[in-house]
Formats: C-alpha cells, sequence, structure tokens
C-alpha cells in the first residue's frame, strides 16, 4: 500500500475489522475509513459532489476511532455533540450542516488530543497500525473473554485482521447498505432475512435512528441487485454449507459484499436448518448432527413463558429478580411456603410454586406436587436445583434478592412484598422471577413424544426432533441410560429414548406417605429385631415400586442403587416435627431428639452413609434387596423381561463390597430359588470414593459392573462440598481456577483421571466389565464425549436429558473421527 | 512311631504343643501325656510307684485333652470334679485320694463322650492326631487372630506343631517344673529371672494353688541343677541372641528344657536390654535397633501414675470409667468443664483437668491450662486427641460411660457423681478414670532432656535412651521435624531431636488474649480496609511468635502453614459470646448471629478454608506473609539463622498455587528488599487434597516443596470424616475392612497410592522437589517406614513423637536392608 496509501489526491481508503470466526462482544468490528484526514475529506468531497456526507464520515470517523482504537470515552465524543446541536438548535444529527459538521470535527480532534495525548493521526498508515493492534488488542478485553467462556470456546490463539478497501453506501438514493441472513434465524425457515437503508452506512442499519427497511422490499425497489443479492446468499450457502450472516454495500448501483460469517441462531432454527440443509444435500448426516449444541437441542423440549405475555409482563416492570436457572422451562402457580401446604393447595386444584430458603429430602413431596421451586440459596447442583432438573420441573435457585420470611409466609424484594397464595412465574431458562401469572405452553416435543398428543407428534418441530435423534442414534456408540426413581419418571424416560436405568434412587422412595414412619421407627429401634420389624413393613412399598419400574422398563435394565443418605435426613429436625415423631412412635420426644443429636454430625457427607451403613446394619441391604428380586421374579412370571443390577454405594475397599456382595447373592439367590423363577441379576457398585478408583483392579474381582458417580467423586476428589461452594466459587470462576463448574462439567484433568484409572484397573481384572456414569455429568455434552473417550459403556441422566446425552454420544463419536 | 506308639507295655508319653514362635492367647500351648489310657496309666503306676500322680494325671490329661482338642467345655468338668469332692467331703483337688480320682477319671469320660459323641480315645495315635490338628486350628481361633492384629503381626502362613517326649516333674522331692526369663522381663536386668515349684507338673506353676519360688531359691536346693541351667541360660542367649522365655522340668534329678522363646518385655526393659545387648557383643547396634519397637521407647517418656498408689486405688474400686487413651502419660487434679474455669482455677494455682462432651479450638487455652483433658465423645483423632498429642499432654477422649452434665457441673458415672472441683486421676496409656488423685511423676528421660534436670541425666534410663538414639541417627536417612506453634513445642522438639519444623499451624496463634477480637473484626469487616485494619492488628503477634520459633529453630527450617480453618471456627456459636462480641465490637448480637449463620456449612471439611480463604480474601495471605518475613528479618539481623518454608495449604489446582505464591513472593520480597536482610526462603504447598497429588507435576511447576498432609488427604481419599468416624469405624475394625485406624497408621493400599503419585510426578517436573509429610501419620512407625521407602526427604511430627520417629527412620533403613 506504500506511499499511494497516503496519497491525499487518490486516497486508498481501508476498513479494518476482527477476522474472528465469531463476533464477540466488545472486540473491534467497526469499520474505519482509514486513511482519512482534512484533506481527504477535501478531495473526497469533491470527487462525490457531496460534502456534507465527507464532513460527517470524517466526525463518525474520529469518534469511532478513538473510541475503539484509542479507548477515548464515547461520553467525550457525545458531549460536544450535543453541546454543537444545542448551539445551532438542532433536533437531529442529520440536521447539522457541513459548516457545522465541520465544527464538532473540530471539537472532536480537541477531544481526541485531551485523551490520548496526541493528535489525531492524519496519515493513513499511522491510523492502520493502530487500528490493526487495536483489533487484535480487542481479543483479550474482559467481555470477549467472558463471552468466550460462556460459549465453551477454548484453546484458540486470537483474532486474524481483515483491511479491505472502503466503498459508501451513503451516495445517494441509488447507494445502500444492509446485513442479512441467508436463512431465518429465529425459525430456520430457508428465507432470504434481513434489512436495508438506502444512502446510509452500516452502522445507521443498527443505530436505531432511521428503522430499515425488510430484505424484501429491495427485490422491488432494486431488482437486479436483488438477484444478485439473492445468488449470492445461495453460492455462500453452497460455499460454507452453513447459514449465512452477510453485511453488504450498494455503492452508485453496484453490490459489494462486506463480510460473510455463520450465523447464530435459535434453538429451534439450528435444528430445524440442520434437518433442511440435510434434506437438501447440502451437509451431510454427521455434519448435520454436529451443527446442533445440547442447549439447542434442550430449547425444543421445555414448557415456554408465552413470549407476548412475558413481554407484556417486563414492560409494566413485574420482573423482580433473578437467580440462576437450574430447572428447565418455565412454570406459574401461587407461591406456598413448605411442602405440606404445597401439597396441601394442590389437592385443592391450585397450581403453586414453592418457594424455600433451600430444600431437604423433606420437601420432596412439596416439590413434587409444584409446579416450580424457587429459592434463595443454593447453586446449580443445590438439592432442589438436582431434585427438580431431575424431574424436568422449573426451578430457579440462588435468588439472594428474595428476603423470605417463614413466619409470616412473605417474600421481600426489590421493594416489594408477595405473599403467600399470590401468582408469580418463573422463567427456568432465564432465572427471571415475574410477579403475576404468565402464560406458558408445553414445546410440541413433550406433548407429543412424552404426552402422546398425536396432533403435537405431526408438529414439524416434533418431527424434525426424532429426525436429529435417528441420526445420533446412528452415529453414537455408547448406551444413553436415565436417573429415575418412579415408574412415572421411568416411563418418561423410555419415551425420549433411555436405555436403562442407570441409577434408581431407593431413598426417595421413603419420603411418601407412611413409608418415612416406617423408616423412622427403624432408625428408633435399639436392635436387630426392632430393626427388622419396621423394615418389613417397608418391603411391600419398595417392592411395588421395583415392580412399576421393572414394567415401565421392559426388557432394559434397571440399577439400583441401595440406601446412600445419612439416616439423619430422615428424621425431623425442628422441636414440632420431633413432637409428631414421638406421639405417633409412642415414645418421649426427648428420646427423639437424643437420637436426632446422635446421629448429628460435623460432614455428613464424609460420615455414615451409602455402604457404611449396611455394614453396620446388614438387615437394611437384605429388605432391599429382597424387594428388588421379588420384584423382578414377580414381573418375569408376568412375562415382563426384568435385567435388575443391584448397586452398592460409596465403597471404598474391596472389603466392603465383598461382604455386602455375599449377603445380596444370598438374599437374591434364596428368593429366587424360592420363587422358581430365573431371574438373572448383576451385584456392582458406585465409584465415588477417590479410594476406590485406586484398588478398582481388586474391587472387579467380586464387581460385575461400575458406575462412576461422578458427583461425590468431584466433592471428594476436589474436596469441594457441593452445598457450601457458594462461598468461593464464584470467585473460583472468575480467576479461572475453574473455566467450568466442576460439578456441571466433569473435571477432566483431575476427576477424570480417577476415572479413567478406575475404567482401566477395573478391566484389567475383569476384561468386560460394564463401566458406566450416573452422576449430574451424564447429561452434559462435554462430559458425555469425555466418558465416551475413555470407554465408558453408557452415561445415565435424568430424563429430560436423555435426548440431549444421545445427540452428545453420537457427537463423541464423529469428534473422534477428525482426529 | 507306629506300633510302639500304642504298645501299653512301654508307652511312649508325649506331648504337644504349637510351634508358632510367639504364644497367643487361647492357641493351645498345653502339654498333653498322650499315649495315655486305663492300662498305660496302671503301668506307669507301677513304673513310678505312684499310683496317684499316674490317675491325677489321666484326669488331667481327659479335661485338657476335651477341652483344648474337642471343645468341652470346662465347666461341664469342673462340675464333676465339684460334685465328687463334696461327695468326700474334700476342700482341695489335692485332697482325694487315688480310688476317688479313679471315680473322677469315670466321670470326665462320660462328660467327653456326651459333648464328643464318641468314647474318649484309648489310643496314642488317635489322640496325637487330634491334638495336632487342635494345634494346627487354635491358629485362627478368634482371640489369636484379635492378638495378631493387635501387635500387627500379618502375613504369617500359620503354626509349626511341636510334639516331645514326656517327662514328670511331679515324680517327688527329687523333680520339679519351672519357667524363667533369661533376664529381667520388667527392668531388662541382666539376671536370671523365674519361679519353680517341686513336685509339680507345668500348668501348677500358672495354676496358683501352690506358691511357686524365685529361681534363686533352686541354687540353693538344686545346685547342680541350677548350675546345669544357669549354663543353658547362656548359651540360649548366646545361640538366639536375645532374651528367652524358657520352660524346664526336672525328672528325677535330671534337668529337660522342655521351650524355650523369645520372651516378651516392658518398654524399659527393651530398650536397656538392647543397648546393654550390644555392649556385651551379643548383638549388633543395628539388630538392637530393630529390637526396640515405638511403644516401648514411648514408655520411657511419659510420666507415670505411682504404681502402688494406682494398685491402692484399683483396689479401693475407684477406677470408674475407661475410655480411649489419646495422650499420652498421666495426670491428676481437679475437674472442671469449661475453657474459662480451667484457665482461672490454674490461675489460682490448682492443677486441673479439664473435662468436655467434645472440644473446639475455642477450648485450647483451657486444654494448654489443663493437666489432663477428658471428653466423652471423639474418637483417637478427634480435636482433643490431636491437640494432646501434640503437647504431649495426658488425654483421655470417647469415654462413653461419663454423662456430663455442663449446667450442674457434674459427671455422672457408675451411679457415682463427680463434682466440679473433685480430684480425679487418668491413665493417658490404659484410658482408666480415676476418682481421687492418684501420684504421678515425670519420666527421668523428660526431665533430663527436655526439663534441663541434670541429675536425671545422669539417670540410668537416660542414658539408654540417648545411646538408642544415637544408634538411630547414625543410620536413619531421612529427617524428622516437628509439629509445633509455639517457639515452647520448638524448643521442646528440639531437644527431643526435631531437625526443623514440618508443620507450624498459624490458626493456634489467633486464640490468645485479645487476638481473636481481631480475627473476629476481620471476619466482621464489609470490604477489604475492614479486613485490612483488623488484620494489621494481628500482625505484631504473629510477628513476635515467629520471632520467638525461628530463634528456638535457629539454623533449622520451619515450615509455616497460612491460616487453615473455615472462618467460623474464630466466631462463637453461642448467645452469650455473641452478645460479648456484639458489645466489644459494637455492633447489634443479630449481625454477629447473622454472620454465624452466613458461614455456617454443611460439611465445613470440604468448604471454605485453607487457601480457599486467601483466595477470596488475597489480604490474609499478604499479613502472614508479611509477619514471617518481617520476623525472619529481624532474626536474621540478630545473627539467628533463619529458614523460612511458606506453606499454602489445601491447594488442589495449580491455579489455586500460581495465584498465592504470586502474592507470597511479591509480599516477602518487598520487604526483604526494604529491609536489607539476606532471607532466603521457599513457597511450597501442603498436599491434601486428591486432585492435588494427580497434578503434581503441573503445581511442582512453581511449588518448592510439597508436604503431604495425611490427615486431610485420608479423609478425601476415604471421603471419611474424622469427626464422625465414630459411628462406623469400630464396626470396620471388626470386620477387618481396615486392619488399622487409617487416621493413626497410613492406609498404604490407597491413600498411600496418592502420595506416591504426588512424589513421583512433582519430581518429574522438579528434580529434587523436597517432599515431607506433616499429619498425625509422621509419628506413627510403620507410616514413617512407608515415607522414608517412597522417598520423602522428612517426616514431620509433634514433639514427643519425635524419637518414635528417628528411630523407625532408622528401621525403615535397616528393614530395606534385608531385601
Amino acid at each position: 500500500m506504500g506511499a499511494k496509501f497516503c496519497d491525499q489526491e487518490n486516497p486508498l481508503l481501508v476498513s479494518v475489522r476482527s477476522g474472528a470466526a465469531v463476533s464477540m462482544p466488545g472486540m473491534m468490528d467497526t469499520v474505519l475509513n482509514l486513511g482519512i484526514n482534512d484533506d481527504v475529506v477535501i478531495g473526497l468531497a469533491k470527487k462525490t459532489k457531496n460534502e456534507r456526507m465527507a464532513w460527517d464520515s470524517y466526525r463518525r470517523f474520529i469518534n469511532m476511532f478513538g473510541d475503539v482504537c484509542m479507548e477515548v470515552p464515547h461520553e467525550d465524543f457525545e458531549e460536544e455533540l450535543t453541546r454543537i446541536k444545542k448551539k445551532y438548535e438542532r433536533a437531529l444529527d442529520t440536521d447539522l450542516t457541513t459548516e457545522e459538521l465541520k465544527e464538532v470535527v473540530f471539537a472532536y480532534k480537541k477531544v481526541y488530543k485531551k485523551n490520548v495525548g496526541k493528535h489525531f493521526p492524519t496519515c493513513g498508515r499511522e491510523q492502520l497500525g493502530l487500528a490493526i493492534n487495536a483489533v487484535i488488542g480487542s481479543w483479550n478485553i474482559p467481555r470477549a473473554i467472558a463471552y468466550r467462556n460462556i460459549n465453551k470456546m477454548h484453546g484458540l490463539k486470537g483474532t486474524a485482521v481483515n483491511v479491505q478497501a472502503m466503498v459508501f453506501g451513503n451516495m445517494g438514493q441509488n447507494s445502500g447498505t444492509g446485513v442479512a441472513f441467508t436463512r431465518n434465524p429465529a425459525t430456520g425457515e430457508n428465507k432470504f432475512f434481513g434489512e436495508y437503508l438506502i444512502d446510509a452506512q452500516g452502522e445507521d442499519v443498527v443505530a436505531g435512528i432511521r428503522t430499515p427497511d425488510p430484505i424484501s422490499m429491495l427485490k422491488k425497489r432494486m431488482p437486479k441487485i436483488y438477484k444478485e443479492l439473492d445468488a449470492i446468499r445461495l453460492k455462500l450457502e453452497k460455499h460454507y454449507k452453513d447459514m449465512q450472516d452477510v453485511e453488504f454495500t450498494i455503492q452508485e448501483g453496484k453490490l459489494f459484499m462486506l463480510q460473510t460469517r455463520n450465523g447464530k441462531r435459535t434453538g429451534l432454527a439450528a435444528v430445524k436448518m440442520a434437518v433442511d440443509m440435510v434434506k437438501e444435500k447440502l451437509i451431510s448426516e454427521e455434519v448435520g448432527l454436529s451443527r446442533i449444541e445440547g442447549d439447542h437441542l434442550n430449547q425444543l423440549l421445555f414448557p415456554i413463558l408465552d413470549p407476548k405475555a412475558k413481554s407484556a409482563a417486563i414492560a409494566a416492570k413485574r420482573v423482580v429478580a433473578k437467580g440462576l436457572p437450574a430447572g428447565p422451562g418455565a412454570a406459574n402457580g401461587k407461591i406456598v411456603f413448605n411442602a405440606e401446604d404445597a401439597v396441601a393447595w394442590v389437592k385443592k386444584g391450585n397450581k403453586v410454586i414453592l418457594v424455600r430458603k433451600e430444600t431437604s429430602p423433606e420437601d420432596v413431596s412439596g416439590m413434587w406436587a409444584a409446579e416450580a421451586v424457587l429459592t434463595s440459596t443454593g447453586g446449580m447442583t443445590s438439592h432442589a436445583a438436582v431434585v427438580a432438573r431431575g424431574w424436568g420441573k422449573c426451578c430457579v435457585v440462588g435468588c439472594g434478592a428474595l428476603d423470605i420470611n417463614y413466619k409470616t409466609k412473605t417474600i421481600s424484594v426489590s421493594g416489594k412484598t408477595i405473599k403467600e397464595g399470590d401468582d408469580v412465574s418463573i422463567d427456568g431458562s432465564t432465572g427471571e422471577i415475574i410477579i403475576g401469572a404468565v402464560a406458558t405452553s408445553s414445546s410440541p416435543v413433550i406433548a407429543g413424544i412424552v404426552e402422546g398428543n398425536k396432533k403435537a407428534r405431526q408438529h414439524p418441530i416434533c418431527k424434525i426432533f426424532l429426525e436429529v435423534m435417528k441420526w445420533a442414534d446412528n452415529v453414537r456408540r455408547i448406551n444413553v441410560r436415565t436417573n429415575a426413581d418412579s415408574p412415572k419418571d421411568s416411563e418418561v424416560a423410555r419415551k425420549l429414548g433411555a436405555e436403562g436405568i442407570g441409577l434408581c434412587r431407593t431413598e426417595h422412595m421413603f419420603f411418601e406417605g407412611d413409608r418415612i414412619w416406617a423408616i423412622r421407627e427403624m432408625i428408633l429401634a435399639n436392635d436387630v429385631e426392632g430393626r427388622e420389624k419396621a423394615l418389613a413393613k417397608l418391603l411391600p412399598y419398595q417392592r411395588k415400586d421395583f415392580e412399576g419400574i421393572f414394567k415401565a422398563m421392559d426388557g432394559l435394565p434397571v440399577t439400583v442403587r441401595l440406601l446412600d443418605p445419612p439416616l439423619h435426613e430422615f428424621l425431623p429436625h425442628e422441636a414440632k416435627g420431633q413432637a409428631e415423631m414421638a406421639k405417633r412412635l409412642k415414645i418421649t420426644p426427648a428420646k427423639v431428639k437424643a437420637k436426632v443429636e446422635a446421629l448429628h454430625e460435623m460432614n455428613p457427607m464424609l460420615g455414615h452413609r451409602g455402604c457404611r451403613l449396611s455394614i453396620t446394619y446388614p438387615e437394611i441391604c437384605k429388605m432391599q434387596v429382597t424387594a428388588i428380586i421379588e420384584a423382578a421374579c414377580n414381573m418375569q412370571k408376568k412375562k415382563i423381561k426384568v435385567l435388575p443390577e443391584i448397586m452398592i454405594p460409596l465403597i471404598g475397599t474391596k472389603a466392603e463390597f465383598d461382604i455386602l456382595e455375599e449377603i445380596t447373592r444370598e438374599t437374591a439367590d434364596a428368593i429366587i430359588k424360592k420363587k422358581g423363577v430365573k431371574v438373572k441379576y448383576l451385584v456392582g457398585t458406585m465409584m465415588e470414593i477417590p479410594r476406590a478408583t485406586l484398588v478398582a483392579d481388586k474391587v472387579a474381582e467380586k464387581a460385575e459392573f461400575f458406575s462412576f458417580g461422578t458427583n461425590d467423586l468431584t466433592q471428594m476428589t476436589l474436596g469441594y462440598s457441593r452445598d457450601d461452594i457458594g462461598n468461593f466459587l464464584p470467585d473460583y470462576m472468575d480467576k479461572k481456577i475453574f473455566i467450568e463448574d466442576p460439578f456441571a462439567s466433569i473435571d477432566q484433568e483431575g476427576v477424570g483421571q480417577l476415572v479413567k484409572i478406575g475404567v482401566m484397573r477395573g478391566r484389567k481384572t475383569r476384561k468386560k466389565l460394564k463401566c458406566g456414569v450416573c452422576g449430574e455429568h451424564g447429561g452434559d455434552p462435554a462430559s458425555v464425549k469425555f466418558f465416551a473417550g475413555v470407554g465408558l459403556d453408557y452415561v445415565s441422566c435424568s430424563p429430560y436429558r436423555v435426548p440431549i446425552a444421545r445427540l452428545a454420544a453420537a457427537q463423541a463419536v464423529l469428534e473422534n473421527k477428525k482426529y
């Protein structure tokens, strides 16, 4: 470009923009008419016979160059502009005359000098150098970094820089500029979508001063240009094989394409475009699959707040707070403040939202009854979040702005008070809390596939969802199971493609109805006989639950985990509940209180729970195995194919497993013999204690399967209590100690090593050892890919995450192919 | 032996006993006159002209054979004997006539038949077969197994069987039998020690019916035999090169040696004999070293309850309960029920014993003031146990029999009530709790070496202790450091041979005097300025502490751990304390309560503590580093050589370490530059999170040393909270899930793997990375040997464990030589 670039008679005006593959907020992506200066402006004015345009361009350039390249505060320019507009009583920028614009340019140069400490550069080469540096530097501004983190874009080295010759869309009525998408980015429809302005430069389209016209208008106004543009649109899609986001300028009747890049899209659009492009043979099924992100698919599954109703609520300032979006979808209902009330209100025909500071297993019945759960504390993996997500129930947690008062049954927030029974709406995808009932609707996918609505099944969205799932199932190599504790969950998961149950937690079954009294009686018993008597009361309930689950999973494996939580979780911790319990069990309240205190633990996570309970009280293990195997025999007799896998939780040593395996087999085999039914079952263990993974070779001598419980494995390997990370994890994410919440996406570097070690050592002893994962990570795409890579046989996740896991499992195969 | 063995005319009587290297309780170690039957007895009676002896032998044999070989209840025989004695009005067994003894034999045979279902065997060969089987089987009876576990005898395959021809000590006045030790097993004195009976069989010596005479009497009574025996004694010691425990029988003037084996001994005897035998050139220093166990050495260090006074207390039934012997030695004092009272009573000149249900860091000042600590809950690694052991303070924990009432300030136990101010004595080696003051005395070793008592220094026990330590230091390759938090502890440890401080915990320093108010002010502060202001108050205290420690450790390295416990440990948890705090800090009690609640954690072990605090509040790290380095500079100026090693606790990622390392170096280097003193310091980390060991290669890029914090590493690798294992660990030990308490002796199979991985990976990055251990395991001999084996540079333990660690470190070298 050399000397010519600075030639003021024939200036080569160029623009500079980031060459990053995607636009990031704050990254420099602005057209700068580099090479401009007083003389060039005068020349330009003469050449274009448009003096005003030339000076306006100059003004804009100084502003933008100063702002973007030299960090001059935009407000400083704005202040001068306002002053001069006021001086000449001009309402709009466009009202300013050429002379007035010259005054603005003069004022802007002073602003520049004041802030930068140097004169505004008049040499194009100098401008170019500064602009290129600014583009490169903008890669590391906080907003761009945050954007990359949020969008999980890691390992990129930086941005390229594009330098283009300038063209001008502001040269009269046969000039113009526009932005467009080659398909509709909201719906995915294969139709040219965009807008343009006549006699304007790029920034005018987005500045909002003039209202652009839809691209379809251009067809009438400039049919030749439109035809050319439409041909380019098709050519670009054919070349890039993806929807493009383009910018164009028309300079005096000639079309220039300024930029093209893959366009951003909604989940629906992403799925629809992938399916359409495969049909159009533009891309292969594999490429189609790789285009769809887990979150895209998610958006197809959950009920949503009706967009119009929500907009109205926003306008009416009814959005009062924002928490963490923990459970999917949206909901509305009357707020209640405890589980009992939730159940009672629902019985009376109300839709309710359960509001708690935090939830515990005692709240589960109320959580189940409620439309949604809202808490003021806890993170994305708190009790409320995990349980709600497991059910596909809307949930917002950690909404610290809410001041919840259990006594008065009110919430104070943003100066407003919400009372028990008031309607509230919750958006589980954004975390927004809205006063009043905002209408919701089921997604066509859920209506069609899970709820069995035949019309919804024919809905185009439902069809494309099924198409994508078919592709995924053709490609993936590992199985996808579900975490489900009830026949209902099991059915939902199966409809969504689960190939078995990877984790059936038995403790949730203990809270329903009278069962809790039997378990409490067991805990209070003083001897084996007393415990056995109480357990005998639980047996029929458990057996019936398992029968329902086996029936729902006919022909598919069902992994049942024996009792896991510490016993104190089943006891009431407040005086009122303890008094009720004392009355019911005919003992003194003091005895109940003493038991609660005796079971109190400093660190319950590392206490007397999991298999440790059955080592101390083998009768618990015996009762549960009896319930499982009796249920299996009963169902088998009804020609239902049962494949029970009994899972012993929290083992850390071979000895623990061996002791309980022996009890399990003795109990099970005796029942099978007695019932005279052929039932095959496996006995395996959960790998969740770091030590267990280190001695996996020994454990595998007797264990027939491993299921990695990566929630607890993460807690212990990192030394983080899920319930307590709120005090430091946000800081840790800010400081990049962790890029991702290790409870949401597996810590591959640390915890992942133990998973690898466990699989490797386990299979050294037992070559075909079945290995799976049943932590929350089973529904996280990045984690699923990792698990597929280390050779697990399956992942298991909550029912509504099953489709995403199927997709991620397929993508794991495709990504491995690349290398 | 064949036919001759069953020849009734010339019976070959033999005895059978276990050939196990040591005698185990319950293992068959009984002389059985095999081959005996009716005819043999008659023949024996004729031959010996002692019919009564023959039938008495027969009676005893049936009883013993039935009992030991065939599991016939001893009581059944006893019942018959009593019946017949009553019938003939005989007071003693020896009063029975030959005819009456024949009746007993007849009755015994019936007892045998009834229990065994077969006739008593009359064939010697059959008796021998059964007896040999019984010996072999007795290897696996519970008591023998328990004995092996307690004495850490693992990997043995079983017992041999000895069959010996019978000799008879009960053939008149020139016959006899005895047991003896070649040296005194209680004091170690090189003098023949034992006892004998004339006209008796082996069992009579121990049965307690007749009182045996001391072996010295035999010299007069049978000078020839004694001379022969003494010669054999010397010959045996020369052959076995160890003190022997022998059994002998004199049959009609002829000496027979029945058995010899290494004798059991007290700690004092073990050490004295080792030293003496080396002097006698019987064994080498190395063999001498290998003969001394850690517990032996321990017995030389701690004050003891005066044996006579204790016996009197036992006789008076003043021993009212028994807990876990957590802290060494013995003590007496007046009981008090809280830390404040302890301090106050001691100020008034009382000796007190602090009695708590459990202790917390708030009790530390009272624990320090008290002679001993007694708790009703908690295990061997509870707060009370760890702190007390660290100080070498007597402590009994988990004494569940005590019903402690804080309100009435009383203990109810065994139907008695002990009030505040009552004298109580505690034996920290047995766990016994005794009502009343039982006198104690310092051991000569402590008096001589630690307390500087010159006379005690010349005491033979002190001399042999120093001799053994000299041997150990000549042999061992790894260093022994100490865990010490004060100048006083540091001095004690140095006197006991510590070669530096491996762990100086800074948080204990926060509880003394006014300091707690500064830390509380910091916790309550709302911003960095507030925290810095409060921390500035702590700085002079910390600096002064470090100056004292550096001075005590002149020339030796001192590893200082930055603040580790969660902040709520520094706050009062009860209303009274909160009110006091509110008053002092001039805020509302509600604010204090709110802060306590905000800091409450479900699992504090896995919460906001360790380096996580300094990531959130870097000002804490800065203040502590300032205190350390300023102290170092000040001391260096006084010609004291300081080698500070700053240790960042609880890291799990490289990023945490790097962030804090940078803050540490910036702070430290600025001070060093300002003070103009040359101070070299290291920055390293504690390896206590499983993940840290897995990424040790990365951490070692910046970390200059690793110190394995095996307490927490054990908690997290096993998923055991030290505070909560009481509910299941005893069961786990019973069921052999763990042979040893993994908090007392390192779990080599599990946790040990992570230590190995950490060392290996760390040194892959930094070849000469200094590695040590600073958990409780640093004072456990088996653990010390393991750590030496995996290549650690040092172990660190509480001051009073330093000698044991030195010994174990030497033994590790010797044991490795063997292979």
